[in-house]
């Protein structure tokens, strides 16, 4: 058995969703967004986004972790930031024995659609049509921290195969 | 009194110093370097990285930390991963209520040796002179690190003044 966090991380709204692998059976275990108000920290921000997942982590006894890639986009100090919570992924993952898997975002829309050019709204359909009614009124953000949870969930498939 | 603590992170070799600032005497407690083997996943280094800077800020009482604004260089994945330290400073420095300081590399040169554009060798010469033989046989990483957290004590001083 395998529980996995899939985490899409930001200094503002972080998505993230936690999938059970029990033989072929996959379950919604829990959804969501955190959201920190710009009006806190950097700092304060880093240590709310460790506490939340620590607890998630422990309270579902989560064995894997799932990222994606990020690139560089326009803003140099916006990638170096997101680097912060990933750094803390990273620190959270060793803490609590999980194993950390990480994929580019072709590979995650790939891995969900079957075409890695997928747009957001087509890796958000195939979501939401794999957990039925659960997660209609989810945003992009807990759709595309499910499709890397998805990915990590298919990769430990075929890592056991 | 202020206890300052500053870092240069790096996955391979993390320069450190504290001073403590006792009205208008600096004097130097600590300094050194945390050399991480690289055969060690990313995961465990930023584990080891915080363990060791855990007890630093708590074994010294480190009120204050500093740490250097990094630049984008040619490897906008490096850049990221140095994200992933950086973040883990500021969560400790939140865990232990410690002030964070952030300097840009033309601010440190110009505090330590008058002229932004200085080259390492000449900030690690000022801050060679201002401690004397303590750290005579020092790397850039120290020296580095030292400068950092000289800004973080001569801000301290302006901000009390």
């Amino acid at each position: 058995m395998s529980i996995i966090l899939g985490v899409d991380p930001g200094f503002h709204i972080t998505g993230y969703g936690i999938l059970k692998k029990e033989a072929s059976k996959i379950s919604l275990i829990d959804y969501g967004c955190l959201t920190m108000s710009s009006t806190k920290s950097l700092s304060e921000r880093t240590s709310i986004f460790y506490d939340f997942f620590e607890q998630k982590i422990q309270g579902n006894v989560i064995t894997n972790v799932a990222l994606e890639t990020p690139f560089l986009g326009k803003n140099a100090q916006n990638f170096l930031k997101l680097g912060y919570l990933r750094g803390i992924l990273y620190l959270l993952a060793y803490q609590n024995s999980c194993t950390l898997h990480e994929f580019a975002p072709r590979q995650v829309k790939q891995t969900v659609t079957g075409y890695g050019g997928a747009s957001k709204d087509q890796v958000s359909r195939v979501v939401q049509q794999l957990f039925a009614s659960a997660i209609k009124a989810s945003t992009f953000d807990v759709t595309d921290a499910l499709a890397v949870t998805l990915c990590g969930v298919w990769q430990q498939k075929s890592r056991e195969a």
